[in-house]
Protein backbone atom coordinates (compact mmCIF):
# COMPACT_ATOMS: atom_id res chain seq x y z
CA UNK A 1 0.00 0.00 0.00
CA UNK A 2 1.42 3.23 -0.86
CA UNK A 3 2.62 5.05 2.16
CA UNK A 4 -0.85 8.02 2.14
CA UNK A 5 -3.18 5.23 2.24
CA UNK A 6 -1.57 3.15 5.22
CA UNK A 7 -1.37 6.50 7.49
CA UNK A 8 -4.96 7.28 6.60
CA UNK A 9 -5.88 3.72 6.94
CA UNK A 10 -3.86 3.98 10.61
CA UNK A 11 -5.24 6.81 11.98
CA UNK A 12 -8.92 5.87 11.10
CA UNK A 13 -8.21 2.43 13.39
CA UNK A 14 -6.62 4.30 15.92
CA UNK A 15 -9.48 6.80 16.03
CA UNK A 16 -12.21 3.95 15.97
CA UNK A 17 -10.36 2.82 19.57
CA UNK A 18 -12.79 6.28 20.65
CA UNK A 19 -15.49 6.27 18.24
CA UNK A 20 -16.64 2.56 19.00
CA UNK A 21 -18.01 3.70 22.38
CA UNK A 22 -19.87 5.94 24.50
CA UNK A 23 -18.05 9.53 23.84
CA UNK A 24 -19.63 12.77 24.46
CA UNK A 25 -21.43 13.65 20.74
CA UNK A 26 -19.35 16.48 21.17
CA UNK A 27 -16.10 15.83 21.60
CA UNK A 28 -16.55 12.73 19.51
CA UNK A 29 -17.10 15.05 16.77
CA UNK A 30 -14.12 17.36 17.29
CA UNK A 31 -11.41 14.43 17.30
CA UNK A 32 -11.75 13.67 13.10
CA UNK A 33 -12.26 17.31 12.82
CA UNK A 34 -9.02 17.91 14.24
CA UNK A 35 -7.50 14.72 12.24
CA UNK A 36 -9.21 14.65 8.90
CA UNK A 37 -8.32 16.02 6.60
CA UNK A 38 -4.36 15.93 7.04
CA UNK A 39 -2.14 18.31 5.98
CA UNK A 40 1.31 16.93 4.26
CA UNK A 41 1.56 14.10 6.87
CA UNK A 42 5.23 15.03 6.43
CA UNK A 43 5.96 13.64 9.87
CA UNK A 44 4.16 9.93 9.44
CA UNK A 45 5.71 9.61 6.13
CA UNK A 46 8.93 9.89 7.26
CA UNK A 47 8.46 7.52 9.97
CA UNK A 48 7.05 4.93 7.49
CA UNK A 49 10.22 5.70 4.77
CA UNK A 50 12.49 5.17 7.72
CA UNK A 51 11.06 1.80 8.91
CA UNK A 52 10.92 0.40 5.12
CA UNK A 53 14.60 1.21 4.69
CA UNK A 54 15.26 -0.79 7.97
CA UNK A 55 13.56 -3.67 6.49
CA UNK A 56 9.61 -2.62 8.08
CA UNK A 57 9.61 -6.21 9.51
CA UNK A 58 6.55 -5.52 11.79
CA UNK A 59 4.46 -3.15 9.15
CA UNK A 60 1.60 -3.46 12.33
CA UNK A 61 3.96 -1.66 14.37
CA UNK A 62 5.33 1.04 12.19
CA UNK A 63 1.66 2.09 11.06
CA UNK A 64 0.69 2.10 14.88
CA UNK A 65 4.07 4.91 15.38
CA UNK A 66 2.95 6.43 12.21
CA UNK A 67 -0.39 7.49 13.40
CA UNK A 68 0.61 8.09 16.98
CA UNK A 69 3.59 10.51 16.26
CA UNK A 70 0.88 12.22 13.53
CA UNK A 71 -2.25 12.64 16.29
CA UNK A 72 0.43 13.92 18.80
CA UNK A 73 0.84 16.65 15.87
CA UNK A 74 -2.45 17.25 15.68
CA UNK A 75 -2.78 17.83 19.59
CA UNK A 76 0.02 20.52 19.57
CA UNK A 77 -2.07 22.43 16.53
CA UNK A 78 -5.03 22.30 18.41
CA UNK A 79 -3.82 23.70 21.52
CA UNK A 80 -1.22 25.92 19.81
CA UNK A 81 -4.18 27.73 18.33
CA UNK A 82 -6.02 28.45 21.57
CA UNK A 83 -6.32 31.70 22.59
CA UNK A 84 -4.01 31.57 25.06
CA UNK A 85 -1.30 31.08 22.32
CA UNK A 86 -1.73 31.84 18.66
CA UNK A 87 -5.53 32.68 18.88
CA UNK A 88 -5.76 31.65 15.35
CA UNK A 89 -8.91 31.44 13.54
CA UNK A 90 -8.17 29.07 10.60
CA UNK A 91 -6.46 25.97 10.41
CA UNK A 92 -6.13 23.87 7.38
CA UNK A 93 -8.32 25.55 5.32
CA UNK A 94 -11.63 25.51 7.90
CA UNK A 95 -12.42 27.11 10.97
CA UNK A 96 -10.00 26.14 13.48
CA UNK A 97 -11.37 23.80 16.42
CA UNK A 98 -12.03 25.97 18.74
CA UNK A 99 -13.72 28.17 17.02
CA UNK A 100 -16.09 25.46 15.54
CA UNK A 101 -16.57 23.71 19.01
CA UNK A 102 -16.00 25.91 21.88
CA UNK A 103 -12.49 26.00 24.15
CA UNK A 104 -13.64 23.58 26.44
CA UNK A 105 -14.02 20.87 23.58
CA UNK A 106 -10.83 22.17 21.90
CA UNK A 107 -8.51 21.75 25.05
CA UNK A 108 -9.84 18.18 25.86
CA UNK A 109 -9.48 17.36 22.33
CA UNK A 110 -5.83 17.93 22.58
CA UNK A 111 -5.70 15.86 25.79
CA UNK A 112 -8.02 13.35 24.24
CA UNK A 113 -5.15 12.75 20.83
CA UNK A 114 -2.40 12.91 23.41
CA UNK A 115 -3.80 9.76 25.54
CA UNK A 116 -4.73 7.97 22.08
CA UNK A 117 -1.31 8.42 20.74
CA UNK A 118 -0.05 6.45 23.81
CA UNK A 119 -3.09 4.13 23.68
CA UNK A 120 -3.03 2.86 19.89
CA UNK A 121 1.17 2.24 20.51
CA UNK A 122 0.54 0.02 23.52
CA UNK A 123 -2.37 -1.65 21.66
CA UNK A 124 -0.65 -2.72 18.77
CA UNK A 125 2.68 -3.63 21.12
CA UNK A 126 1.36 -7.14 21.38
CA UNK A 127 3.86 -8.36 18.44
CA UNK A 128 6.65 -6.72 19.96
CA UNK A 129 6.18 -5.40 23.60
CA UNK A 130 9.69 -4.20 23.46
CA UNK A 131 9.79 -2.47 20.51
CA UNK A 132 6.25 -0.93 21.72
CA UNK A 133 7.49 0.61 25.11
CA UNK A 134 10.54 1.70 23.23
CA UNK A 135 8.36 3.45 20.48
CA UNK A 136 6.26 5.06 24.00
CA UNK A 137 9.84 6.17 25.57
CA UNK A 138 11.15 7.31 22.22
CA UNK A 139 7.64 9.40 21.42
CA UNK A 140 7.16 11.00 25.09
CA UNK A 141 10.76 12.35 25.56
CA UNK A 142 9.88 13.96 22.15
CA UNK A 143 6.50 15.64 22.83
CA UNK A 144 7.42 15.99 26.63
CA UNK A 145 8.32 19.27 28.61
CA UNK A 146 12.27 18.75 28.71
CA UNK A 147 13.19 18.06 25.28
CA UNK A 148 9.46 17.73 23.01
CA UNK A 149 7.25 20.04 21.73
CA UNK A 150 5.87 20.97 24.90
CA UNK A 151 9.08 22.63 25.87
CA UNK A 152 9.39 23.95 22.40
CA UNK A 153 6.01 25.75 22.76
CA UNK A 154 6.63 26.71 26.80
CA UNK A 155 10.19 28.34 25.11
CA UNK A 156 7.84 31.05 23.97
CA UNK A 157 6.77 32.26 27.69
CA UNK A 158 10.32 32.56 28.39
CA UNK A 159 11.93 36.27 28.88
CA UNK A 160 15.44 34.79 27.85
CA UNK A 161 15.15 31.85 25.11
CA UNK A 162 17.55 29.68 24.39
CA UNK A 163 17.44 29.49 20.57
CA UNK A 164 19.00 26.83 20.14
CA UNK A 165 16.97 24.74 22.46
CA UNK A 166 13.74 26.27 21.12
CA UNK A 167 14.36 25.17 17.47
CA UNK A 168 15.25 21.74 18.57
CA UNK A 169 12.14 21.08 20.64
CA UNK A 170 9.60 23.37 18.68
CA UNK A 171 10.13 22.41 15.15
CA UNK A 172 13.02 19.29 15.40
CA UNK A 173 11.55 17.36 18.06
CA UNK A 174 8.83 15.47 15.91
CA UNK A 175 11.60 14.83 13.13
CA UNK A 176 13.58 12.96 15.39
CA UNK A 177 10.85 11.03 16.58
CA UNK A 178 9.79 10.07 13.10
CA UNK A 179 13.38 9.04 11.83
CA UNK A 180 13.83 7.35 15.37
CA UNK A 181 10.49 5.63 15.53
CA UNK A 182 10.96 4.36 12.23
CA UNK A 183 14.23 2.52 13.44
CA UNK A 184 12.66 1.52 16.36
CA UNK A 185 9.28 -0.09 14.57
CA UNK A 186 11.60 -2.14 12.67
CA UNK A 187 14.36 -3.22 15.60
CA UNK A 188 16.96 -0.93 14.38
CA UNK A 189 18.97 1.19 16.92
CA UNK A 190 17.59 4.76 17.05
CA UNK A 191 20.54 6.55 17.87
CA UNK A 192 22.11 6.59 14.11
CA UNK A 193 18.98 8.03 13.19
CA UNK A 194 18.86 11.17 15.34
CA UNK A 195 20.51 12.89 12.74
CA UNK A 196 18.72 12.63 9.94
CA UNK A 197 15.61 13.80 11.73
CA UNK A 198 17.58 17.10 13.65
CA UNK A 199 18.70 18.26 9.97
CA UNK A 200 15.01 17.93 7.98
CA UNK A 201 13.65 19.63 11.03
CA UNK A 202 16.38 22.21 10.37
CA UNK A 203 15.59 22.30 6.58
CA UNK A 204 11.89 22.51 7.67
CA UNK A 205 12.46 25.33 9.84
CA UNK A 206 14.83 27.15 7.32
CA UNK A 207 12.08 27.06 4.43
CA UNK A 208 9.47 28.09 6.35
CA UNK A 209 11.28 31.70 6.91
CA UNK A 210 12.16 31.79 3.86
CA UNK A 211 8.59 31.07 2.63
CA UNK A 212 7.40 33.75 5.81
CA UNK A 213 9.85 36.56 4.32
CA UNK A 214 9.40 36.07 0.52
CA UNK A 215 5.89 34.44 -0.47
CA UNK A 216 2.63 36.05 -0.28
CA UNK A 217 -0.33 34.77 2.08
CA UNK A 218 -1.99 33.50 -0.89
CA UNK A 219 0.99 30.96 -1.20
CA UNK A 220 1.48 29.63 2.29
CA UNK A 221 -1.70 30.07 3.90
CA UNK A 222 -0.67 32.33 6.44
CA UNK A 223 0.13 35.90 7.04
CA UNK A 224 3.32 36.99 5.24
CA UNK A 225 6.56 38.81 6.78
CA UNK A 226 5.42 37.56 10.37
CA UNK A 227 8.68 37.19 11.22
CA UNK A 228 10.24 40.69 10.93
CA UNK A 229 6.63 42.11 12.06
CA UNK A 230 7.15 39.97 15.31
CA UNK A 231 10.92 40.58 15.56
CA UNK A 232 10.79 36.69 15.64
CA UNK A 233 14.30 34.89 15.27
CA UNK A 234 14.88 33.46 11.54
CA UNK A 235 17.74 32.13 9.19
CA UNK A 236 16.64 35.36 6.81
CA UNK A 237 16.97 37.68 9.93
CA UNK A 238 20.52 36.88 10.62
CA UNK A 239 21.78 35.22 7.18
CA UNK A 240 19.88 37.00 4.29
CA UNK A 241 17.67 35.81 1.73
CA UNK A 242 20.86 33.96 -0.13
CA UNK A 243 22.35 33.20 2.90
CA UNK A 244 19.63 31.77 4.35
CA UNK A 245 19.17 29.83 0.84
CA UNK A 246 22.90 28.41 0.76
CA UNK A 247 22.02 27.26 4.65
CA UNK A 248 19.12 25.41 3.38
CA UNK A 249 21.20 23.52 0.15
CA UNK A 250 23.79 22.76 3.08
CA UNK A 251 21.39 21.58 5.62
CA UNK A 252 19.52 19.04 2.90
CA UNK A 253 23.17 17.58 1.59
CA UNK A 254 23.83 17.09 5.06
CA UNK A 255 20.84 15.23 5.56
CA UNK A 256 21.21 12.87 2.66
CA UNK A 257 24.27 11.93 3.66
CA UNK A 258 23.57 11.67 7.55
CA UNK A 259 21.69 8.33 6.69
CA UNK A 260 22.70 5.27 8.50
CA UNK A 261 23.32 2.26 6.04
CA UNK A 262 20.37 0.20 6.09
CA UNK A 263 18.94 -2.07 3.34
CA UNK A 264 16.89 0.50 1.97
CA UNK A 265 19.29 3.50 2.30
CA UNK A 266 19.40 4.42 -1.96
CA UNK A 267 15.35 4.80 -1.81
CA UNK A 268 15.52 6.50 1.68
CA UNK A 269 18.05 9.31 -0.20
CA UNK A 270 15.92 9.68 -3.01
CA UNK A 271 13.36 10.29 -0.71
CA UNK A 272 14.84 13.08 1.29
CA UNK A 273 15.67 14.47 -1.88
CA UNK A 274 12.21 14.41 -3.80
CA UNK A 275 11.23 16.13 0.10
CA UNK A 276 13.92 18.20 -0.84
CA UNK A 277 12.66 19.82 -4.25
CA UNK A 278 9.41 20.36 -3.03
CA UNK A 279 10.59 22.07 0.13
CA UNK A 280 12.66 23.93 -2.12
CA UNK A 281 9.65 24.55 -4.99
CA UNK A 282 7.88 27.57 -3.00
CA UNK A 283 10.53 29.86 -1.99
CA UNK A 284 11.52 29.39 -5.87
CA UNK A 285 8.25 29.97 -7.43
CA UNK A 286 8.32 33.12 -5.53
CA UNK A 287 11.61 34.59 -6.06
CA UNK A 288 13.25 32.93 -8.98
CA UNK A 289 10.67 32.10 -11.87
CA UNK B 1 8.04 1.87 53.50
CA UNK B 2 4.65 3.16 54.38
CA UNK B 3 2.43 4.06 51.09
CA UNK B 4 2.30 7.56 51.55
CA UNK B 5 6.18 7.67 51.16
CA UNK B 6 5.84 5.66 48.01
CA UNK B 7 3.58 7.86 46.23
CA UNK B 8 5.80 10.62 47.35
CA UNK B 9 9.19 9.17 46.40
CA UNK B 10 7.74 7.63 42.80
CA UNK B 11 6.26 10.95 41.82
CA UNK B 12 9.92 12.38 42.93
CA UNK B 13 11.60 9.77 40.22
CA UNK B 14 8.77 10.62 37.82
CA UNK B 15 9.99 14.17 37.91
CA UNK B 16 13.65 13.58 37.80
CA UNK B 17 12.66 12.21 34.28
CA UNK B 18 12.12 15.57 33.23
CA UNK B 19 14.05 18.33 35.47
CA UNK B 20 17.30 16.69 34.89
CA UNK B 21 17.51 17.91 31.48
CA UNK B 22 17.31 21.42 29.83
CA UNK B 23 13.53 21.76 30.41
CA UNK B 24 12.33 25.96 29.93
CA UNK B 25 12.57 27.03 33.23
CA UNK B 26 9.25 28.18 34.05
CA UNK B 27 7.51 25.13 32.71
CA UNK B 28 10.35 23.23 34.89
CA UNK B 29 8.87 24.88 38.00
CA UNK B 30 5.15 24.72 37.56
CA UNK B 31 5.32 20.84 37.15
CA UNK B 32 6.40 20.52 41.02
CA UNK B 33 4.31 23.18 41.76
CA UNK B 34 1.31 21.50 40.42
CA UNK B 35 2.30 17.84 42.00
CA UNK B 36 3.57 19.12 45.60
CA UNK B 37 2.14 19.62 47.94
CA UNK B 38 -0.19 16.96 47.24
CA UNK B 39 -4.04 16.22 48.20
CA UNK B 40 -5.00 12.93 49.87
CA UNK B 41 -3.08 11.12 46.97
CA UNK B 42 -6.15 9.10 47.42
CA UNK B 43 -6.11 7.37 43.87
CA UNK B 44 -2.73 5.91 43.88
CA UNK B 45 -3.11 5.32 47.67
CA UNK B 46 -5.95 2.56 46.02
CA UNK B 47 -3.33 1.43 43.53
CA UNK B 48 -0.83 0.50 46.02
CA UNK B 49 -3.05 -0.99 47.98
CA UNK B 50 -4.73 -2.96 45.59
CA UNK B 51 -1.24 -4.16 44.60
CA UNK B 52 -0.18 -5.25 47.65
CA UNK B 53 -3.43 -7.16 48.19
CA UNK B 54 -2.30 -8.92 45.15
CA UNK B 55 1.00 -9.71 46.51
CA UNK B 56 2.92 -6.70 45.11
CA UNK B 57 5.64 -8.92 43.24
CA UNK B 58 6.96 -5.98 41.15
CA UNK B 59 6.44 -2.83 43.83
CA UNK B 60 8.85 -0.61 40.68
CA UNK B 61 5.91 -1.12 38.83
CA UNK B 62 2.87 -0.64 41.03
CA UNK B 63 5.09 2.62 42.43
CA UNK B 64 5.25 3.61 38.93
CA UNK B 65 1.94 3.19 38.22
CA UNK B 66 0.49 5.19 41.57
CA UNK B 67 3.09 8.09 39.94
CA UNK B 68 1.59 8.00 36.21
CA UNK B 69 -2.05 7.84 37.91
CA UNK B 70 -1.40 10.53 40.27
CA UNK B 71 0.35 12.45 37.05
CA UNK B 72 -2.88 12.53 35.43
CA UNK B 73 -4.95 13.51 38.21
CA UNK B 74 -2.59 16.85 38.76
CA UNK B 75 -2.63 17.32 35.10
CA UNK B 76 -6.70 17.12 35.53
CA UNK B 77 -7.14 19.22 37.47
CA UNK B 78 -5.18 22.32 36.21
CA UNK B 79 -6.80 21.71 33.19
CA UNK B 80 -10.01 21.86 34.79
CA UNK B 81 -8.96 25.41 36.42
CA UNK B 82 -8.44 26.77 33.45
CA UNK B 83 -10.53 30.09 32.55
CA UNK B 84 -12.57 27.97 29.80
CA UNK B 85 -13.67 25.31 32.61
CA UNK B 86 -14.06 26.53 36.14
CA UNK B 87 -12.05 29.28 35.78
CA UNK B 88 -10.42 28.56 39.87
CA UNK B 89 -8.15 31.26 41.36
CA UNK B 90 -6.87 28.61 43.98
CA UNK B 91 -5.87 24.93 44.36
CA UNK B 92 -4.79 22.97 47.47
CA UNK B 93 -4.69 26.60 49.30
CA UNK B 94 -2.45 28.13 46.89
CA UNK B 95 -2.46 29.97 43.74
CA UNK B 96 -4.15 28.39 41.20
CA UNK B 97 -1.57 27.47 38.28
CA UNK B 98 -2.43 29.78 35.45
CA UNK B 99 -2.72 32.15 38.33
CA UNK B 100 0.91 31.68 39.26
CA UNK B 101 2.32 30.92 35.52
CA UNK B 102 0.02 31.94 33.32
CA UNK B 103 -2.53 30.07 30.73
CA UNK B 104 -0.15 29.25 28.22
CA UNK B 105 2.04 27.33 30.84
CA UNK B 106 -0.93 25.68 32.42
CA UNK B 107 -2.29 24.21 29.21
CA UNK B 108 1.38 23.23 28.41
CA UNK B 109 2.13 21.67 32.43
CA UNK B 110 -1.44 19.14 32.00
CA UNK B 111 0.12 18.08 28.43
CA UNK B 112 3.37 17.47 29.91
CA UNK B 113 2.03 15.24 32.99
CA UNK B 114 -0.14 13.32 30.42
CA UNK B 115 3.02 12.55 28.67
CA UNK B 116 5.41 12.05 31.55
CA UNK B 117 2.55 9.42 32.63
CA UNK B 118 2.99 7.15 29.99
CA UNK B 119 6.85 8.06 29.88
CA UNK B 120 6.75 6.50 33.51
CA UNK B 121 5.07 3.88 32.69
CA UNK B 122 7.43 2.98 29.32
CA UNK B 123 10.92 3.18 31.44
CA UNK B 124 9.15 1.28 34.39
CA UNK B 125 8.27 -1.06 31.88
CA UNK B 126 11.67 -3.45 31.18
CA UNK B 127 10.77 -5.45 34.40
CA UNK B 128 7.83 -6.61 32.96
CA UNK B 129 6.97 -5.46 29.54
CA UNK B 130 3.88 -7.13 29.22
CA UNK B 131 2.61 -5.53 32.00
CA UNK B 132 3.79 -2.40 31.57
CA UNK B 133 1.81 -2.23 28.26
CA UNK B 134 -1.29 -3.73 29.78
CA UNK B 135 -0.95 -0.52 32.54
CA UNK B 136 -0.68 2.00 29.93
CA UNK B 137 -3.49 0.56 27.86
CA UNK B 138 -5.94 0.89 31.38
CA UNK B 139 -4.40 4.12 31.90
CA UNK B 140 -5.46 5.87 28.60
CA UNK B 141 -8.81 3.98 28.66
CA UNK B 142 -9.82 5.94 31.96
CA UNK B 143 -8.27 9.28 30.85
CA UNK B 144 -9.30 9.39 27.32
CA UNK B 145 -12.07 10.66 25.18
CA UNK B 146 -14.39 7.58 25.21
CA UNK B 147 -14.60 6.42 29.00
CA UNK B 148 -11.94 8.71 30.78
CA UNK B 149 -12.11 11.68 32.86
CA UNK B 150 -11.48 13.91 28.78
CA UNK B 151 -15.04 12.54 28.32
CA UNK B 152 -16.41 13.23 31.81
CA UNK B 153 -15.64 16.87 31.66
CA UNK B 154 -16.67 17.07 27.84
CA UNK B 155 -20.12 15.57 29.14
CA UNK B 156 -20.17 19.54 30.55
CA UNK B 157 -20.02 20.69 27.10
CA UNK B 158 -23.05 18.61 25.90
CA UNK B 159 -26.51 20.44 26.02
CA UNK B 160 -28.20 16.93 26.78
CA UNK B 161 -26.57 14.76 29.73
CA UNK B 162 -26.06 10.98 30.22
CA UNK B 163 -26.13 11.17 33.56
CA UNK B 164 -24.38 7.68 34.30
CA UNK B 165 -22.08 8.46 31.35
CA UNK B 166 -21.25 11.52 33.37
CA UNK B 167 -20.32 10.36 36.92
CA UNK B 168 -18.49 7.42 35.80
CA UNK B 169 -16.23 9.26 33.52
CA UNK B 170 -15.49 12.45 35.72
CA UNK B 171 -15.25 10.79 39.05
CA UNK B 172 -15.26 7.14 38.24
CA UNK B 173 -12.74 6.35 36.08
CA UNK B 174 -9.50 7.31 37.81
CA UNK B 175 -10.77 4.84 40.52
CA UNK B 176 -11.27 2.13 38.18
CA UNK B 177 -7.56 2.90 37.26
CA UNK B 178 -6.73 3.23 40.50
CA UNK B 179 -7.95 -0.32 41.55
CA UNK B 180 -7.22 -2.32 37.62
CA UNK B 181 -3.86 -0.46 37.76
CA UNK B 182 -2.77 -2.00 41.38
CA UNK B 183 -4.13 -5.94 39.88
CA UNK B 184 -1.72 -5.27 36.63
CA UNK B 185 1.08 -4.35 38.65
CA UNK B 186 0.99 -7.51 40.41
CA UNK B 187 0.24 -9.69 37.68
CA UNK B 188 -3.59 -10.35 38.07
CA UNK B 189 -6.60 -9.84 36.35
CA UNK B 190 -8.43 -6.74 36.30
CA UNK B 191 -11.59 -7.50 35.08
CA UNK B 192 -13.05 -8.56 38.79
CA UNK B 193 -11.62 -5.48 40.20
CA UNK B 194 -13.53 -2.96 38.19
CA UNK B 195 -16.59 -2.96 40.84
CA UNK B 196 -14.44 -1.94 43.96
CA UNK B 197 -13.37 1.01 41.52
CA UNK B 198 -16.67 2.15 40.34
CA UNK B 199 -17.90 2.12 43.79
CA UNK B 200 -15.39 3.50 45.42
CA UNK B 201 -15.85 6.52 42.93
CA UNK B 202 -19.50 6.49 43.54
CA UNK B 203 -19.08 6.83 47.35
CA UNK B 204 -16.44 9.73 46.83
CA UNK B 205 -19.21 11.61 44.77
CA UNK B 206 -22.23 11.09 47.00
CA UNK B 207 -19.99 12.23 49.70
CA UNK B 208 -18.77 14.91 48.13
CA UNK B 209 -22.66 15.78 47.43
CA UNK B 210 -23.24 15.41 50.96
CA UNK B 211 -20.38 18.11 51.37
CA UNK B 212 -21.34 20.78 48.98
CA UNK B 213 -25.12 20.58 50.87
CA UNK B 214 -24.05 20.24 54.43
CA UNK B 215 -20.39 21.85 55.39
CA UNK B 216 -19.52 24.93 55.35
CA UNK B 217 -16.78 26.53 52.82
CA UNK B 218 -13.97 26.74 55.71
CA UNK B 219 -14.56 22.52 56.20
CA UNK B 220 -14.28 21.56 52.24
CA UNK B 221 -12.38 24.59 51.12
CA UNK B 222 -14.84 25.05 48.54
CA UNK B 223 -17.80 27.47 48.30
CA UNK B 224 -20.72 25.00 49.82
CA UNK B 225 -24.29 25.18 48.13
CA UNK B 226 -22.93 25.42 44.65
CA UNK B 227 -25.08 21.88 43.48
CA UNK B 228 -28.37 23.96 44.29
CA UNK B 229 -27.16 26.95 42.90
CA UNK B 230 -25.94 25.69 39.62
CA UNK B 231 -28.64 23.29 39.32
CA UNK B 232 -25.90 20.62 39.31
CA UNK B 233 -27.02 16.70 39.20
CA UNK B 234 -26.44 15.34 42.77
CA UNK B 235 -27.81 12.48 45.24
CA UNK B 236 -28.70 15.13 47.69
CA UNK B 237 -31.15 16.53 45.72
CA UNK B 238 -32.45 13.60 44.50
CA UNK B 239 -32.65 11.59 47.43
CA UNK B 240 -32.62 14.21 50.79
CA UNK B 241 -30.02 14.42 53.12
CA UNK B 242 -30.90 11.16 55.13
CA UNK B 243 -31.71 8.89 51.51
CA UNK B 244 -28.09 9.87 50.38
CA UNK B 245 -26.43 9.17 53.75
CA UNK B 246 -27.99 5.92 53.63
CA UNK B 247 -27.01 5.27 49.98
CA UNK B 248 -23.40 6.11 50.51
CA UNK B 249 -23.52 3.18 53.73
CA UNK B 250 -24.71 0.99 50.78
CA UNK B 251 -22.35 1.83 47.99
CA UNK B 252 -19.94 1.26 51.62
CA UNK B 253 -20.66 -1.97 52.33
CA UNK B 254 -20.86 -2.85 48.52
CA UNK B 255 -17.75 -2.15 47.70
CA UNK B 256 -16.55 -4.02 50.93
CA UNK B 257 -18.16 -7.15 49.27
CA UNK B 258 -16.97 -6.76 46.07
CA UNK B 259 -13.55 -7.48 47.13
CA UNK B 260 -12.27 -10.08 44.80
CA UNK B 261 -10.16 -13.09 46.42
CA UNK B 262 -7.11 -12.18 46.99
CA UNK B 263 -4.02 -12.91 49.19
CA UNK B 264 -4.71 -9.95 50.99
CA UNK B 265 -8.02 -9.89 51.35
CA UNK B 266 -8.94 -8.78 54.81
CA UNK B 267 -6.21 -6.51 55.01
CA UNK B 268 -7.66 -4.26 52.08
CA UNK B 269 -11.16 -4.29 53.64
CA UNK B 270 -10.01 -2.66 56.79
CA UNK B 271 -8.10 -0.10 54.41
CA UNK B 272 -11.49 0.75 52.92
CA UNK B 273 -13.06 0.31 56.16
CA UNK B 274 -10.71 3.03 57.60
CA UNK B 275 -11.20 4.90 53.70
CA UNK B 276 -15.34 4.54 54.32
CA UNK B 277 -14.96 6.38 58.27
CA UNK B 278 -12.89 9.29 56.63
CA UNK B 279 -15.24 9.65 54.01
CA UNK B 280 -18.35 9.76 56.71
CA UNK B 281 -16.37 12.03 58.72
CA UNK B 282 -16.47 15.43 57.65
CA UNK B 283 -20.76 15.26 56.92
CA UNK B 284 -20.54 13.76 60.57
CA UNK B 285 -18.95 16.40 62.20
CA UNK B 286 -21.08 18.78 60.57
CA UNK B 287 -24.52 17.44 61.03
CA UNK B 288 -24.00 15.00 63.91
CA UNK B 289 -22.11 15.99 66.07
Amino acid sequence: MPLDGRIETALQRALALVQTSSAPPLLGAALPYAIFPGGARIRPTILLSVAGACGDDRPELADAAAAALELIHCASLVHDDLPAFDDADTRRGKASLHRAYGEPIAVLSGDSMIVLAFEVLAEAGAVHPGRALRLIRALAQRTGAAQGICAGQAWESEPVVDLAAYHNAKTGALFIAATQMGAISAGHDPEPWQDLGTLIGSAFQVADDLKDALCSADVTGKPAGQDVALARPSAVRSLGVDGAWRHLEDILSGAIASIPSCPGEARLAKMVQAYARRIMDIPTAAVRG
